[in-house]
Formats: C-alpha cells, structure tokens, sequence
C-alpha cells in the first residue's frame, strides 16, 4: 500500500481542526454520509466505493513532506503540526454493504469519532464514494436494459483522469460489467480484461481481410473482428466470414464488433449474413456512444446484439457526473459530555436533517420483496420491527403527517454494519465479485416498477414514530429560538 | 517521481502490439490527437494537459509485477514480455502549447515513432489531455461569465476519484480559477489553496456568534464568515456585522460567504447591510451549484458578487463529462520504406480524417486578433503564409467547395511544437502560472464573438490549397478501390 496523502482534504477542513483543537472542542461527534435524489432520474442507487475507503482510511496521513507543505502556509500552529503529524482515523465508522441498492435520506455511512477526525476524513469519504456510488449506479441501469446482458466497459480514453478510469472500472464491475479494457484495473483488482481491435489495426495492413487474417492466426480463441473500418455490410462481414471459416476448420468461433452506422440495422442484417453462412453461434459486439436509454431502444427493438461496449457514459456518468452524497452531523457531544441529537434546519423540508444516530431496516414482504426501508433511533427500537403480525405506522422523513402502517409478515434486517472500531477493521473484507453478485441479489429483491429507467416508482424510505418524535421536537425547539 | 504503470493502457493496444511485434510490423508511423467539435457548446476549447502527460510519459513503463500479471493472462509469449520490459517511449511527440485556445480538427498533438509504441501510449494520451482539456475549459467559461472575476475551485468532494479531484484542480488553475480547496493539489502544483468554514463549524458552537467570534480570533487576516446557517439577513449578517466591528477596531478586514438561498436577492440585500454598517470593503463570496450560465445571469444583472465559488460543475463538466478527442493515425511507413499520409474515410465527410503529416498555423489580423487556423502539410508550405501582401485560398475540410481568402496582413505563427525526441524532453517545461497566463492572452486574442456561452460564432480551421489536394486524391483512391 502507498501512503494515502491527508493533505487530500478541503483546506476548510483543517482550518477549522486547529480552531477546534485551540479552543479545545475535540469531543465525540456522529456524522451521516447520505444522498437526497436518486442520479438519472433513476429509482434506485448502487452504494460503492466503501471497500476502496476503508483500505485509504487506513494509511490517511500526513508525511513529513506534507506537514512541510502546511508549515508553509503560515497559518499553523507547530503544536497542532505536531498533533496532525501522529493523525490517524481513530474512530468507529459504520456502513451499509457495499453493492446494495440503496436509497435517498437513508445513511449509508456513519462516523463515530472525535470531531476533528470527523472532519478531516469528510473529502475523502464523500470523493470515493461519490464517484464509485455514481458508476457502480449507471451500470447497474445500464446492464438492466440490456436485459442483464454481456456489457463491457471500455472507458478509460474518456475517463476523469487516470484514478477516473481505475476506480471507474472497479464500480462498473460491480455494477454489472463482465470486464474492462483497462489492464491496470485489471492487475489491482483481479477483473477480466477484454478487448477486440482498433480500426488503427485494419489500417495497418494493406487489406482487411489480412488484417483479419493475421489477427486469427495470433489469437484463434479470442478472434472478434471490428467489420466497419471500410463497409460493413459490403466489405466487413464478408471478410470475417472468408476468415471465419478457416477458423471453423480449426474448431474454432469467432465474433463481430459494430462500431459506426444504425446498430439495430446493421446488427439485423450482419445476423442474416452470419447465419447464412453457418454461424449462428458468432457473437455480434456493438459499441458507439452507448447508454441505458440507447440499449433499452435496441434491446426493446429485438436487436440481435449478444455483447454491449460501453465507454465515456458508463465510466463519467455522462449527463450526470457527480453523486450528490452529503455527510452532515447527526449528533454532539454537549459540555456537559452527553451526546445530543443534532438537526440542520432548512426551509425547505427535503433538506432538513433526521436527527440522532440512526440505523436502516430495510423491511420485506413474504415472497423476499422489499416493502420499505425505515430509519430508526439506534437505541431501543429494532427488535419491534421483526415481531410477526404487529403492526406500525412509518412517517414520511419531509412532512408532519404523511404515513403508512406495515403489519409484519416478512422479515426485517439493519443495513448499517460496523466497519471499523477504533479505527480498526472489523471482519472480511468481501471480494470484489461477492459484491457484484450482493448487487444482483438486491436488484432481484426490487419490484420492478423501481427499476424502471424513466419515472419509476418511488421506494418508501419512512421514519419511525420515535425518530419523528424527536425531529418535530428539535424542529419546535429550533423554531422557538429565532 | 513514482513508476506510471503501462499497464494503465487498452488491453487491445496489447494485443494488437503483439500482433505488430510478430508480424514485424514495427515501423515508424504517426498519429494524430484532436477533436470534433467544442465542448458544452462552446466557441473555443482551452488545451490542457500536455505537462503532466510528458511527466508521466518519462516513466510509462512495465514492472516485474506488471509483467506477472500479463504473463497470468496467458496470452502473452515470453519474447514479447521480454519485449515489454524494456519498453519506454522513444519518439517523437510535438504539441500545441499548455494552455492555448484551441478549435475542432487541428491535431493538437503528434506522436512520430514506432507502431507499437504510438498505439500503446493511446491512452494515456486521451485520458489525460481529455479530462484537463474538458475542465480548463469549463473554468474558462466560468471565469469568462464572471467578467473575469475571482473565481475558485472546491469540487474535491464531488470530483470523479481522487486523481478526477487534483488534476481538475490543476486544469481549473489553468482555465482561470484563482485557488483550490484541495489541499494536495496545493501541495502537488503550488496552486494558492483556499476556504472559509462549513456549517459544521457554525453548528458545533453554542451560537452563530460565538462561531463567528472564535474564527475570527483564530484567523483574523482570514476571516470570511459563512452568513447562511440559520438565517441570511435577521441572523447571519448581523453576527458576522457585529464580530467584525471587532476586527475592524483592530485594523482587520472580512468577508461573507452565501451558500443557499436566492444568489441575487441575498447578495444585494447583504450588500446594502456592509454598506450601512461602513464595511463597503467586505467582499461577498457565493456558491451553490453555480455554473457559468447561473454565474452569466448573475453579472448580467448586476449582482453585488466578489468571490465565486464553483465546485461539481467545474470539476466534472456537469452536464458533458468528457471531451472528444481521438487519436489517429496520419502516416504509416509503407513496405518499401516510404511513409504515406493516411486517411481514415467516413460516409459522414466530417468523420473523414485530414491525412499527412501537418502543422497548424494560427494566423491573425493586423491588430493581433486570429482570423483563422490553417492545417498545411508540414513540409514546404509553412513560409508561404507569413509573407505580407500575398493572398491564399484556404478550404473548409469537410466540404468540396467552400474556402475563404486572405490577403496577409498580420502575422502567423505554427502551433505545434516538438516537445520530445526520441523520448528526451526538449526546453523547459513552463510552469502553471505560465500556462494560465497563456490562456488569458490567447483569449484576449479571440473575438467576443468566439466566447459567447451560447450560440458563439464558429472559428474558421481551414486547411491548404496543397493538404486538400491531397485529401481529395486519397479520397478518391479510396472510392475507387470499393
């Protein structure tokens, strides 16, 4: 592992660390990483990334180089260089499984620390999980159209930098990708790589078939050809079926990639020619600008399409490009050292904070669907929520007197676990592929009117009577005060 | 400086380079990086990049384990592993400088040397020039609407992975952002690193005003008080009045800072509160989302604003995340050893690539604003353009027919410069500060009508009596052959 630098942080961040390790302020704090609105327009969210904190959380430090660099600014004490020079995460931090569906209001993350360490952690938590929640997301869209298809990811050339491509491709694994084209993902995380050729590799010889024909004879077992370098269906098809058969001879398959023109078209009639010349069994790839909503046209459409390359929309987000995931205070430690529910009031009701340290029980009917997720006050309330045949009433978190009542006829389980004690890791961590298939298993669990690309329905995320209880209160306490 | 991993490539790059590798197919050819169009509908795109891409070209290298992991593949022949150990780029590469306004179609990079090395290093080409071109320009725009304000950059949280985070804030540096709130990006690139305070600080005191009375003892030459916790205009700015009183008897300045709420509306009514309290100096910041056509609006309405503060929009695209460049090749060394100018067709004449090896000059009016630039082949053509009097036809590339003259009168310069030979740096590599000053004057050189947000009048990227001669005969070669 490399040195994780601590500097990777908003200089805000450490601003207010030395005001409050001046005026002595360093108590326990809880804060929540949560997210207010599904990305795409979308009706569920994959949670990623939590795997890739933990491991930088670990070595998130200052090196003397790096204290150096803050000396230099002037504005530090040496006292709190000294403190920032031994840092280390030391606190507890709790999540929701990494790969689970996961929904807008609900804490996927909770820190339990010193409010400094808190604070200083906030960027790293927020960037990597952000961007993995983000990708790991659009992939999952994008392997559902395709009708949980074969999609490759292929984005590194259009990618947010170089970690923009490396942790893109860790998140699109796990949210369906069979590989990526980037090797480097591929050595740090043990995902298949993939690839076929480049139009540059037609253009080198002096004709596409010996272009075919020189790629058969170096990979026999991996041969897909690119058929749209000159003419696809005039040209390109034709080729690979000359060399196709030569291949066959040997017992050997092969496949096609599309790359330009009408997909649904081209694929249509390259089937045809495929088909008629005895190789039904010869995969056709396409590739070209994809995403979800031009997969599910093609896919709706009967395209007959057996492998799906997506690049730039599935590695960026595309239209959307960030994962609008907050971390806020949940609760302080008070001068008299008890622990007090914290709330951040806001005009607007959507944005006022669930107060307290909460957990999320996801609640599920007979057949294994998921009803509803419910935040619940840590303390005290979980075990009601599994007793058979009692019935509840679940608040809507943004209004007084929005709620629904759930008679308990499935099972109930808490979603946030702990991760780390101390700053310690607790348990395994689960591979990357045991991910991916949690991301199945919960999609699977999803009726499918949430899954819908374009105004799904909205899964119920409800807080319990006591949790409201204490909202409307610090909301009266707080009205009250101005 | 640490080993950049080779691996971080298209794992096609590697199978196709094997393939070259065994058909000794290894001879010299080049490539070609640019784009199609502008990005965000833009005028103008701002190149970036091309410092940190010669910085880790110098170590783009395969180690022991690299080299493992290709061997686990099975793919690979230990000759060809052999060959790759050694591997490190040594050819040529020339490059329009760091920083300079640049327009669809002119390469904007050339990379001169050997098949297989051209082709491996493709993506990391594209992946970073794209990415710090994508957001130089972004903050380019932003800094334009601002009326060439103080604009500053804290997208960290939201960036796309931590590399998405420091090389956006290296790009946004460049593009005119006056600092960042990361503070490794302040470490990595001596970019002046910035903030003011989160609500949390706000919320972890008893009230506003001792939060606002502890900052400032602490930071009293930095004080910007963050005015929107609980409310604007009856609480924040009268806590933030009353502290700075306290500042002032000491000589002391402030500012304020609005982060939610009606931009406008608040900064006006704020404005008017500092100006009774005598505080006409007490700059406003603001942020929420802001994006250059929010920040457009803003000036153009005469909004009291001093200080911008951009983040996801700046550090992603927001709403077009990545940047179209591609890499092409534009001559290959034939069998008899003579390198031939290459064309890759399209049906969509656009599409079609201008062949050869080329230069792009920039030429400009008598009073220093470009007119156009012009795509000539790089050999024999290039004195032609400077001589005053003489006039020239220079053609659209994508169209038969259409051309303008020019009559020269100003001068003209070529773009492209070698920055590597044979792999070794040539000249000094100019620093940030240097390239940003650099896409200050090359803006101040465009016409207003190039920078409108919307709708911008199109730049003229001509190419040469002699290059379209030359397009015109491959293409109809090319045709012909069919």
């Amino acid at each position: 592992m490399t040195h994780t630098s601590a500097l990777f942080t908003d200089f805000y961040s450490l601003t207010m660390a030395q005001g409050y390790w001046k005026k002595k302020m360093d108590t326990r704090a809880v804060f929540e990483m949560f997210f207010r609105r599904n990305p795409f327009g979308g009706g569920f969210s994959i949670f990623a990334g939590i795997g890739s904190l933990l491991k930088k959380l670990k070595d998130y430090s200052y090196s003397e180089e790096d204290i150096n660099y803050l000396r230099s600014l002037g504005l530090f004490e040496e006292a709190f260089l000294g403190y920032l020079k031994e840092f280390h995460f030391e606190g507890d931090l709790w999540a929701i499984n990494e790969g689970s569906a996961v929904f807008p209001h609900e804490p996927l993350i909770r820190v339990d620390g010193g409010l400094i360490e808190c604070q200083i952690i906030e960027g790293l938590i927020l960037n990597t999980v952000n961007f993995q929640s983000l990708i790991a997301t659009k992939t999952a869209r994008v392997w559902l159209a395709s009708g949980k298809g074969s999609v490759m990811e292929f984005g590194l050339r259009r990618a947010q930098g170089p970690d923009g491509a490396v942790s893109a491709s860790r998140a699109a694994y796990i949210g369906g990708a069979v590989g990526t084209s980037n090797v480097l993902a591929g050595r740090e995380f043990g995902i298949p790589v993939l690839g076929t050729m480049a139009h540059s590799w037609i253009m080198a010889f002096p004709s596409e078939e010996e272009s075919f024909q020189a790629y058969a004879d170096i990979y026999p077992d991996k041969t897909i050809f690119l058929i749209d370098t000159y003419d696809t269906l005039k040209s390109g098809v034709l080729n690979a079926i000359k060399v196709g058969k030569k291949l066959a001879a040997k017992g050997k398959n092969f496949g096609v990639r599309l790359d330009s023109g009408d997909i649904h078209y081209l694929s249509v009639e390259v089937r045809k020619a495929l088909d008629a010349a005895g190789f039904p069994d010869a995969a056709i790839s396409v590739s070209n600008d994809l995403d979800e909503s031009i997969i599910q046209t093609l896919t709706d459409a009967k395209a007959p399409i057996n492998v799906w390359g997506v690049g730039t929309q599935m590695v960026t987000g595309g239209s959307e490009a960030a994962f609008p995931g907050v971390y806020k205070l949940a609760a302080r430690q008070n001068k008299q050292g008890i622990l007090e529910a914290a709330i951040k009031f806001s005009d607007n009701p959507e944005k006022t904070t669930n107060p307290g340290i909460k957990q999320v029980w996801r609640i599920y009917d007979k057949q294994g669907l998921c009803i509803a997720d419910v935040l619940t006050l840590e303390e005290g309330e979980a075990p009601d929520l599994i007793e058979k045949g009692k019935t509840y009433s679940f608040w809507h978190p943004a209004s007084d007197y929005r709620h629904f009542s759930h008679t308990v006829e499935g099972s109930a389980e808490p979603l946030l676990r702990k991760r780390l004690e101390k700053g310690k890791t607790i348990g395994e961590e689960p591979s990357l592929y045991d991910i991916r298939a949690n991301v199945r298993k919960g999609l699977d669990s999803l009726d499918q009117s949430y899954k819908r690309l374009l105004n799904p329905h909205i899964y119920k995320v409800s807080i319990s009577s006591r949790l409201r209880s204490l909202k409307l209160e610090l909301i009266k306490n707080y009205l009250g005060d101005l």
